[in-house]
């Protein structure tokens, strides 16, 4: 049966999430909040909600609540929305996990609220980044669900099924140890490694004209919003610590591969390195 | 006019530049040199080339002679070559310079010789990699021009025009500069990032899940061939330990932050990275 969403945030993920309900036929009427007037000009002009609205006409005319808002604002404004919901469901769509369970850990609305991270994104943001083509065949990690009301994860699991996404689930604290991991060391490389660049290489035209596709996709997340990243790594500071010491130590190992000559070693770091094959195609 | 090619080494780089000459109707006839005999099967099962032959038959029936084996076996083999052409042309697709300009430095040969950079590559190797549509809209790097016949140069740069390759002169000392930071350094970052998640993270099937698309582009470089990549850090040496010490330098600046909780400091890198937009789209 089609519902009514509300998409707080109608920026990448709020703005691609809203596509999908519509071309999967999910949604009968789409609200949208956002506090960016220009998100909200472009969000009805490109059609990714039927009309912005504020927050409590949305949530009080929504079956789903779907918040995509920076971590440190989603952690501010969760248990206002929990505050003004009825039998609605809420879903998030935070990069961090733990932190964002916690400050809802006692509200009396808790059962309404599904923790739910998509492992999609791009290095752009706002509306205008929003594409259709999202979330499909994609992961979606559902947290804690032990703590939500039965009949909200079932809307939930119809959803993200009819987005056809692989639902897996896990605990929060796992869930920010491999998202430590998997994506947020990645990002913190690259926005590195942007830096190294851009602090040394002063003749942007070399840099320009021999740019190849590794590089491209080396730094491409150097691109990303830091409104979204500095609360994710202010969410997820020990794991992402824990990560960025271990990356250090392997970069310092290949550093002293060099300063002695030891190329044998160096090749085996680039050997083992390669077992990551088995990881990803 | 049409010419005979010899390629040595019909791997990735050597396997996608015949397919190049044979698309683009540069070639009457292509002659395969590898040393291993399974590329050298796969090279003719896949109509890289016309024939496989030994070095010295190829070079005495080619008009050009093109190497694209790794650099350390370059800078053995290239002298070797140079002994055995008269009026040929050689171009080399190694990926560093200054040692192999200095190896054939007072080569009374040396006129012939084309040092060439071209900017495309993959993370795969061998025969099976080779891909026609390569070269095409990228950089080529020519090295030390002045070095190199006028007629030599010339016929250098029909195949590179035909190919739609836009050529980029530098001197062998700036390539091996630029090339430690648009391109070797973003291989040790991926190399040193993958061995950080499969030394850390014992759970494959969690990464497995979780990695997403932002994962993947920042570690697709780690499964890069060591057998290419060692003899490149080796003749760059000083260049890439140079970028490895700025990136390491970064990445604690981003440490820092974290430990202290500086976030408006670490929210600055960030923005500071988001500027490599000007160089990559």
């Amino acid at each position: 049966m089609k519902k009514n969403f509300a998409i707080v945030g109608v920026g990448l993920i709020g703005g691609s999430f809203a596509l999908k309900c519509k071309g999967k036929g999910l949604s009968h009427r789409i609200y949208g909040v956002d506090n960016n007037p220009t998100h909200s000009v472009q969000a009805i002009g490109l059609s990714l909600v039927d009309e912005m609205t504020d927050l409590e006409t949305a949530i009080a005319n929504a079956d789903v609540v779907v918040i995509s808002i920076p971590v440190n604002a989603l952690a501010d404004l969760l248990p206002k929305i929990l505050d003004l919901v009825d039998e609605q469901v809420v879903i998030d769509m935070g990069s961090t996990k733990r932190h964002i369970g916690a400050v809802v850990e006692a509200h009396p609305k808790r059962g309404r609220f599904v923790a739910a991270h998509p492992m999609w994104g791009t290095e752009y943001s706002g509306p205008t980044a929003a594409v259709e083509n999202a979330f499909e065949n994609k992961a979606v990690i559902l947290c804690d669900l032990e703590k939500t009301d039965a009949d909200a994860v079932s809307i939930a699991e119809e959803i993200f099924t009819t987005m056809q996404m692989r639902m897996i689930q896990m605990n929060a604290n796992d869930h920010d140890l491999h998202a430590a991991y998997v994506s947020h060391i990645a990002h913190i490389t690259s926005f590195a490694l942007a830096n190294t660049v851009l602090e040394k290489e002063k003749e942007d035209n070399a840099i320009f004209e021999m740019a190849s596709a590794g590089f491209e996709s080396t730094v491409r997340l150097a691109k990303s919003n830091p409104a979204m990243w500095t609360p994710i790594l202010m969410h997820n500071r020990e794991n992402v610590l824990d990560v960025l010491n271990e990356h250090i130590s392997q970069l310092k190992k290949f550093k002293s591969c060099l300063e002695k000559e030891n190329w044998e070693y160096l090749n085996e770091l680039m050997s083992s390195a390669n077992q990551i094959k088995r990881i990803i195609q």
